[in-house]
């Protein structure tokens, strides 16, 4: 039964135990086998890559396998309906229309004594995108990492993805890699993956950045390599908080909760309401509609766990506890959302209205469902663009322009004692140019 | 003596060797050591704070001593010079225009069916400053970190920084700290600083994000907390990467090689160059200038084992060697340097022509000197405003629209086995709105 709470109970310290429910400590103890597993793959390659896929994936492959080969991408299109093709076309338009707004753009900006100051943006070079498999099947999260590193213009993108029976991937997999630009597919998952990306093999190119979400493995691994490559950054369980007044609809805000919690046991659905009616009233849709879903056992522990309903004071203090707790899905099922909005302040992706489901952001709105989990909202944003490029500073001064903030260098070179500093400006001030 | 190869020679190793100076194997002992630190602050707080600050700064303080007073920062006015002053307040002043340029803007774009999209932009709640100290005072850190903070809004912005002898903070450290807008600064270093800052201790406020550089053990402690904060990037030594054609002046060149070399004997100074003249003229003007070098034992230790010049078949061999090798600060002293800028993918500052030192990108020029290091360019980015910021995707759906898409949502879902995805949608087509 999903719990009810007011706001006078303990309410921080629950939502706090909720943002908090993956602890370092209880990880910790599985660095020691990610350490070894990086440092073994750094060292011998595929050798040490298929030893671990034999292990922790029981697929025994042959280096030459490693790679999806041309005849298996073409046979994919076969093996999906025409319905997914169409649905995955369709999210594939809206993603990259998203995406393609307000690219980052170079600049330069010309001062006075011919001063040019500027950011030059670019691609990564390379780019890996890890999507999880196995036994399941995520072709949106294909789409939600590969656009944005299309868009972006990265010229060699690769991705990894843990083989699953009989070796195979999934075949929606494959045809959402494809319509998403992406032909270079390694059949390989778990820290493995990550550190064949980041140290390259016989068979599996290095890459500069790695993204998307896997395992606990996948993630200690992406923070051990982190430095060695870039990454986006370390997702965890998912989680929606719901705002909601007594204009929402129980039934969709119930519906709303188990979307969330029906993907993860570790998944955290939270509903922060005005209305003890609305309270009630989604706690026993929530029972109901777990009554006969395909997933109850799943998701009726998750929402046992991590599943929350707080009646608050107001809609301004829900939005404040919201603040605090960041989460990574935040929808605003509330008469007048925008007004709400400007109060918001940390959070992944932001669904306002009664009629904009998680479920549309996850699959065919545009913006990205790869999102900062358990409270990284408070400083990270939503997987895009952005993460696939990066810029330099351009400087260029002139004479005349460096004369005049000499002194400056001069002084500020001498208190933090770097002569040299001070050397390189007044060489070029002191000389003829003619040399 | 600063070695001189050519191409033919193995380059792309020994620009391996130079860029992977810092190995992950070599520091790893000391992670146990920053791990004990991380947890003993987690649970003891301001009691281990300073008992690690009396073992490794030799600084004993009391808890309210943590904090550097109002009077503190009043005198440290009186203790530094006018045209110190003065070169802050300019920095100050160019460092906030550039970056006040471009800054991130929240959009909302309108689409059909009065479906909105769009990205809001928001300065992160609290954001911690390392700047080292101890012996050593760098204003000019403390403005390259202070001023995109408090540019890109952030409203609690806190500094720390390690005691030096007499528990003193140097007076130009916190008369910049003041010129750029923070007031809250707290006398702590090492990972006892990281771990203050992202755990939280009776006296020093847990922050969202923290930047700066420091040493090894810094470090250490900011990868191992980046989760639990986040972080800019993991900063090691410096180094600057010089393409130079006949053009070149080889004074200029040897002082800018130096003024990198001098901060670090870990710091690396390349030169790429089409002419063997100006390679033995810079050779030799580099052993001229170290003659009476104030740092020259340190110097001549970072030019001897990560200095060397390499002679190139062209400027397009250089810059893709450049790219290799993505150094931090990249010098562009040829005659046309614009014709080489689009070849450039990988680098943290572009500093070009003749006239454009390090040292004006160090100190006034605007940009940032927070920089990638060791090959980090491939990812990242110069610290910057961006780095204070996140932002959250808006999304906001009709049930006209959702109606339209409600088909392709179905089959992704049901493809990914999530029925309550699919229940979220389907209940707000079917439903009537006026419920």
């Amino acid at each position: 039964m999903l719990r009810i709470i007011t706001q006078q109970a303990d309410v921080r310290a629950e939502l706090q135990r909720i943002c908090d429910r993956i602890q370092d400590e209880q990880v910790l103890h599985k660095e020691a086998t990610v350490r070894e597993v990086l440092q073994a793959v750094k060292r011998q390659g595929d050798k040490a890559v298929l030893q671990y896929t034999t292990e922790f994936d029981n697929q025994t492959l042959k280096p030459e396998e490693l790679r999806v080969t041309g005849s298996e991408l073409d046979a994919a299109y076969q093996q999906v309906s025409q319905e997914l093709l169409e649905a995955i076309q369709l999210a594939c338009r809206k993603i990259e229309a998203f995406h393609r707004q307000r690219m980052p753009k170079s600049w330069v900006h010309f001062d006075d004594d011919d001063v040019v100051l500027g950011k030059r943006y670019t691609p990564v070079d390379r780019a890996g995108l890890y999507v999880p498999g196995g036994r399941a099947a995520y072709p949106s999260t294909v789409l939600m990492n590969a656009i944005p590193a299309k868009v972006a213009g990265v010229p060699h993108v690769v991705m990894v993805t843990p083989p699953g029976p009989l070796k195979a991937i999934h075949p929606s997999v494959l045809v959402a890699a494809q319509e998403a630009g992406v032909q270079e597919i390694y059949r390989v998952g778990g820290a493995q993956a990550i550190a064949a990306l980041t140290y390259g093999t016989e068979n599996i190119p290095k890459v500069n950045i790695i993204t998307g979400t896997g395992n606990i493995y996948v993630t200690l691994a992406k923070k051990l390599v982190y430095g060695t490559v870039g990454i986006d950054f370390l997702a965890g369980s998912g989680e929606v908080l719901i705002i909601a007044d007594e204009t929402a609809n129980p039934v969709y805000v119930a519906a709303d909760m188990l979307a969330q919690s029906e993907q993860d046991p570790m998944a955290a659905a939270v509903l922060l309401t005005t209305d003890p009616g609305l309270a009630k009233n989604v706690q026993v849709a929530v029972e109901r509609q777990l009554i006969d879903h395909p997933r109850r056992t799943l998701t009726e522990k998750a929402i046992a766990h991590y599943g929350l309903i707080v009646i608050v004071e107001s809609l301004q203090a829900a939005a404040e506890l919201s603040n605090e707790f960041a989460p990574e899905h935040l929808a605003v099922e509330v008469q007048e959302p925008w007004e709400i909005l400007p109060l918001i302040r940390n959070a992944g992706a932001i669904f306002l209205g009664h009629c904009t489901p998680e479920a549309v952001g996850n699959y065919v709105a545009g913006p990205n469902h790869t999102l900062p989990t358990s409270g990284a909202a408070r400083y990270a944003s939503p997987l895009g663009v952005e993460t696939f490029m990066k810029h330099s500073s351009i400087i260029q001064y002139s004479q005349t322009a460096l004369e005049k903030v000499a002194n400056a260098i001069d002084v500020l070179a001498s208190s933090e004692d770097l002569p040299s500093h001070v050397n390189s400006v007044q060489r070029r001030i002191d000389d003829d140019m003619n040399y």
